[in-house]
């Protein structure tokens, strides 16, 4: 229904890497052209249940989506390991700091499932840039989404108790709190897994 | 010299705005015509030392650029003023979380000089988006850099101390030192106006 060939785009066939075409259209749409010039660099990587896709120091190079499974960041505060974000599936990031700066890492990126990703070379991303102007706009639109994501996580982690960080991300991750580790968790929310069990079974009593 | 009619630029000419060109297309360079819909939506705004330019609560509506004098944006955290970020003169900016999300800010932007700044709405910039590609990059380019920034900001606020910040600003805005009273460089390093002035000494003693 609704059908032309002039309207007929990469949606209406069955594609390795719909999910990654139906995310970026979803921030501008774009035309079979520009698609197909961003598919046809697009490489594939698997990664094993706690591999490392990239460790702190090193430079990041790629745009990564998350085709499957979970990646979580994370570093290293006063010999603590603190972790910084998870991207399950459909998440679509670089390390902003040093895609953007070129300068190293200072954060390690690891699968905490088996993970399958789609990369995007940073040095083919600036090509397409310079040839289409939807990239440009995805290119803007996704960073002014990074930018305003870091300053209300900004203003969580510095103004938020860690009961109000909990409720949060079971808001608006319940999934995580079933995939990950309860340490990994307490990593995320800066507090001991002592304190963390105190709160799982207050929200357990509440319900 | 090496002039010639076709690779004129508005540079060629004194213009009121030319400050404001030569800083956009130190981020991407525009040719005639991208400049003159850009120049032909500027609007002036002059504002005096201590005059609100936005008070927190209201929504970021403009692109501002300063062309001469002193903006700084503070907000209050538990009963305290905290000064976020100085802007003067060749500063390009907005409020990034209103702007870009178009809720309330929480910061107050406020002139501590006689200041004269150049504004361009953001429903204008968005048109300007639409219709030219060296906007969609000068945007894209510059939310990278405030994100850059901000990444680097938190990282210093975190884990510098206030030593370490106070040599920062020295190294890197020495003239904010000279023009902004000391209470509000306290303010802006999170100490006591009392803390600020051991550091003072301590400078003032080793050179």
């Amino acid at each position: 229904m609704n059908e032309s060939p002039s309207n007929k785009t990469i949606a209406d066939h069955p594609h390795p890497f719909e999910s990654l075409y139906k995310r970026l259209s979803s921030i501008a749409p774009m035309d079979e052209d520009a698609w197909q010039a961003f598919s046809s660099s697009v490489q594939v990587r698997t990664l094993e249940s706690r591999e490392i896709l990239w460790p702190s120091g090193s430079i990041c190079k790629y745009l990564v989506f998350v085709k499957s499974g979970l990646i979580r960041s994370h570093s290293m505060v006063s010999d603590r390991q603190i972790t910084s974000t998870f991207y399950p599936e459909e998440s679509l990031f670089y390390d902003d700091y040093s895609f953007l700066s070129q300068q190293p890492m200072t954060k390690t990126y690891e699968a905490l499932e088996p993970t399958e990703l789609l990369l995007i070379s940073r040095e083919r991303l600036l090509q397409l840039f310079d040839k289409y102007k939807v990239f440009e706009r995805i290119g803007r639109l996704a960073v002014e989404q990074a930018h305003i994501k870091m300053i209300e996580a900004q203003e969580r982690i510095s103004q938020w108790s860690a009961d109000d960080n909990y409720h949060y991300l079971q808001k608006h991750q319940p999934d995580i709190l079933q995939r990950v580790p309860q340490k990994i968790i307490a990593s995320y929310l800066n507090i001991s897994p002592e304190h963390l069990s105190r709160i799982r079974a207050k929200v357990a009593g509440r319900t």
